[in-house]
């Protein structure tokens, strides 16, 4: 295992990324945990080991497990092994399985360790680093959590061979968002220059893709661990509008990543409409997006528009009852503002400005 | 309303403690809150309104509420309400009400804002300072929870007056327990000689007593927020036992007052018994918890012994697979060791040593 970076979070509690070389030099190293551990998988990674660990619980795959009732599953499963709260529980998946171990583990006895094993880019990229931990609730995504940061996060870029194409751009909508907003040019550029290799999923150039994902987002974390000072909050560049088209198709045909693309491009759109954004940036990152194959020019239906605008009005970052988007100002600028509701209702339902 | 105190916690959060002059003082602080907040209250709490505030939840009143389903509840009607991440929740009540707003408060969202109005000694000296939330999992006292200090806690002395006796013996309990780890002795002493004041309520003393309780408290939860330094587990003196007691006699005939100043009194003889805690001390403080009238020779029946210890063994702090218990070796002083497993049973169900 080689150390990729260490970012340190609240409290001072650090998260260190560690890059497995194979799936051996992953299992090595978990081995290493002892006993006083429980294993969280879905019905996906558990098809990964032979022989599952002792102490586990296996979710069903998929967002509609993001539950209380699941996460009461990984508490009362840790309660009946005799774990204490100097056990660890290990998520070992995607992102829902990392959501809801990491949850489970900031309330289990009111803290143990943490371990994530994200297992596809999303969760490398995304769910796995800053501490923030959630389930669904009332078909709400993301509407009950806590930030709590994994101690360890390990990354082995071997399970990434397995995804689907559709997994896979899920999780490489979140790099092109990091893309954005970092600080300098050099992950954009990779993704110009790297698009065979990345998406031919070449080792060496998903090892590098990963780490420039994650610096961006450090950079941002480490800022604003508990999302308070209104830094953090970039990171959620196209999530209002994302978040609203899952909610509304009720997790089913749009995967998280598919319409965090999706949302971004309106999120430029609105920003090149209120003259924020300068157009020509706009559409270059439009492009990006478009030429790893996301459907971004998707539009809703005038008859679905209500349910939309409801789920846009239940957002987290609502400030005296207002939502606000993330707009971007330049490469790595991000603004916070309301927008009025005609507008998004033409950026949602109307046809494309590029 | 007047500041009592400040305590400092971690992430550089606050709470502020004030004290009401009377309750028409405390419903005009509420009112400044304005709209944008969720009550939660129990069905004795309910009572004390002629008309309870628009946006509310009543809780059955006991520790059997204390559950995953009312939590739901509170964090339901919060969706219900439009609450965002800015608006607040208000815990009105006694200890459950007060852990069970505060744990919703820190996951809804990942954390909205968070008020605690402790109507019960036990609340105001115990569970609404400090930021440990918590739930009931399994039978399990407060096994599943979170960190999250109330920004304000509002203390009205007028409150106390309805209560029973028991359960104002019940807070009183934690009152004592801090006098035994206060770092100088004005509560000790305050508790021996002003015993007619504080049992016949008298106001002026009361607000002394709530006081100086919080002060004790403020010592040790400002050096150890998390409970991760060793210090903060102090004020788990005698709960170890107390919770075993309560959760074998399933919440029922036991108050967790009362079973603290039982547990209390058991870890003073288990230090007697381990040549750690001076005997005359040891003696002294039986005498106080006696003098206000504890049941303290209770002794639990032999056939009771093995769900006890199975309770005993499921306590949080635990390392390495031990269960470590709190001993004074003198007044503010307090060491964190395992007991061997005889002498507890000795303890819980011989006779008493004093």
């Amino acid at each position: 295992m080689k150390t990729v970076m260490n970012a340190l979070l609240d409290q001072g509690k650090q998260t260190d990324v560690l890059l497995a070389e194979d799936l051996k030099d992953l299992a090595s190293h978990l081995g290493n945990y002892g006993r006083s551990v429980m294993w969280v998988f879905d019905t996906n990674t558990a098809k990964l080991f032979k022989q599952l660990p002792p102490s586990h619980v296996v979710l069903e795959s998929g967002e509609l497990s993001k539950t209380f009732s699941s996460l009461e599953r990984i508490l009362s499963c840790s309660l009946d092994e005799g774990l204490a709260r100097d056990g660890r529980i290990i998520g070992f998946g995607g992102g829902v399985v990392c959501d809801m171990s990491a949850f489970a583990a900031s309330i289990y006895m009111r803290g143990c360790r943490l371990t994530l094993v994200p297992t596809t880019l999303l969760a490398m990229v995304d769910a796995s680093l800053g501490g923030k931990t959630a389930i669904d609730f009332r078909g709400m995504k993301n509407m009950v959590g806590s930030f709590y940061p994994a101690s360890e996060v390990l990354v082995s870029i071997d399970t990434l061979r397995t995804l689907s194409d559709k997994e896979f751009l899920n999780g490489l909508a979140e790099v092109i968002k990091h893309a954005l907003l970092s600080q300098d040019e050099e992950l954009y550029k990779f993704l110009l220059v790297k698009k065979n290799e990345i998406l031919s999923r070449d080792t060496q150039t998903l090892s590098q893709l990963v780490e420039l994902s994650l610096l961006v987002k450090k950079w941002y974390i480490e800022q604003d661990p508990t999302e308070t000072k209104g830094i953090r909050q970039a990171l959620n560049l196209g999530h209002t509008f994302a978040h609203a088209l899952e909610s509304s198709s009720h997790f089913g045909s749009w995967g998280h990543g598919a319409a965090v693309a999706w949302g971004t491009c309106r999120a430029l759109e609105a920003g090149v409409a209120l003259g924020v954004t300068d157009k020509a940036y706009a559409s270059g990152a439009t492009k990006l997006f478009k030429s790893y194959g996301y459907d971004i020019e998707h539009r809703i239906g005038r008859g679905d528009w209500i349910e939309f605008r409801d789920h846009l009005l239940k957002d987290k970052k609502k400030l005296d009852g207002k939502v606000r988007f993330v707009l971007l100002t330049a490469q790595g600028k991000a603004v916070l503002q309301p927008l009025d509701m005609p507008l998004v209702q033409h950026l949602v339902i109307a046809k494309p400005i590029f």
